[in-house]
């Protein structure tokens, strides 16, 4: 199998650090934005939906949206529940992650980190900053209940790697962690797990500094 | 079942239409954004993710976002296909219409149909309009291969019923259809389908003028 992602995005992180833990040896094709490579033919035929990550299977066919990509790979794991209960909150929580708390998030990153001369209204980074908060404290909220996953009580699930990556970058787009201790536990108990893969591999710290100015 | 709702959402219309089409008789509590419901503590606790719908289960439980509730209800019929591939296609499709086509389409209708008086800057307006058309072309031309369904050629699946509501409503917000003559077609045979349930129950054309404001 064969990814195509990009070099910064956190849902393409997802993916390498799902088929990391899963023992996955994926090939990887790693496009550049600044390049325009999404906007050309070969990408627009693999990807109708113009995103990274789109994983490659083995009979050729492509699959694209990392929530998609992560219960392909998971699926016959125990990364993927087996009751039809956990494996709906684990859809719950993954999507709650793309809508609620991923959008946001990426946004300030984007614009904060990566593209800083993208144009910005103040107005638009007080709602990505009141939007994340918001999505933190609901992550935080629900761990309080004593569990250590976010779906599922026994054993990390999906829904953890999806929830992980934009969690682990809020710092870049200027959201501090802080006020979220049960989501720093969370993340340690993911960084702890075998096979975990940072961002960048062999550079756990996030620093773009030698990096491309966005991909 | 209960399916905690509102009157107007596009995602509660989905699991409505789902039940209706399996045969399900879903109890509804349909709470009024106006009044203030969505932020009372009953709904909270009720709905960690502060989103309707949410669906209460014969236990108890509580199930959030309407992606996950369709999974649920589908699970073992012909909604949710059988084979790995195709389960996997029907998730992507369905992220694709959460973060690319029900999010520009559902604030559309929000500025220009339900709520009026929100401040509202020209900029938004045409990048949502730009966003709306670009996720539609990516659907029309997907159903330009000959098929009849979003993800599964022989019958229709969950990605078909998450994908109608914010497209049959896409006019509401000044999103034309007539540049998408295989997206009508696709909707027309959803709509031919039996048990197929308008959003306003005996009332076919969405007509908001004799209901509340918004919600």
């Amino acid at each position: 199998m064969r990814i195509i992602d990009t070099q910064r995005s956190g849902n393409c992180w997802k993916v390498r650090l799902l088929a990391s833990f899963l023992g996955i040896n994926l090939r990887r094709t790693t496009l550049s934005i600044d390049r325009g490579d999404l906007k050309s033919a070969t990408f627009v035929a693999d990807a109708p939906m113009r995103r990274v990550p789109v994983l490659e299977l083995d009979d050729g066919s492509m699959l694209s949206e990392s929530g998609a990509i992560l219960f392909y790979l998971a699926h016959g794991t125990r990364w993927w529940p087996q009751e039809l209960n956990d494996q709906a909150q684990t859809l719950a929580w993954m999507h709650f992650e793309q809508e609620q708390h991923m959008r946001p998030l990426a946004k300030l990153r984007l614009h904060l980190a990566l593209k800083k001369d993208l144009p910005l209204l103040d107005a638009q980074v007080r709602n990505w900053l009141q939007e994340s908060n918001d999505a933190l404290a609901i992550l935080e909220a629900h761990l309080t209940t004593g569990r250590h996953w976010v779906s599922t009580n026994t054993a990390p699930s999906i829904s953890d790697v999806a929830l992980y990556p934009y969690t682990r970058m809020a710092p870049m787009g200027g959201v501090a962690l802080n006020d979220y201790p049960l989501v720093q536990a969370w993340m340690a108990r993911i960084e702890s797990l075998p096979g975990y893969e940072p961002l960048f591999p062999g550079q756990p710290d996030l620093n773009l500094s030698t990096l491309e100015t966005s991909s």
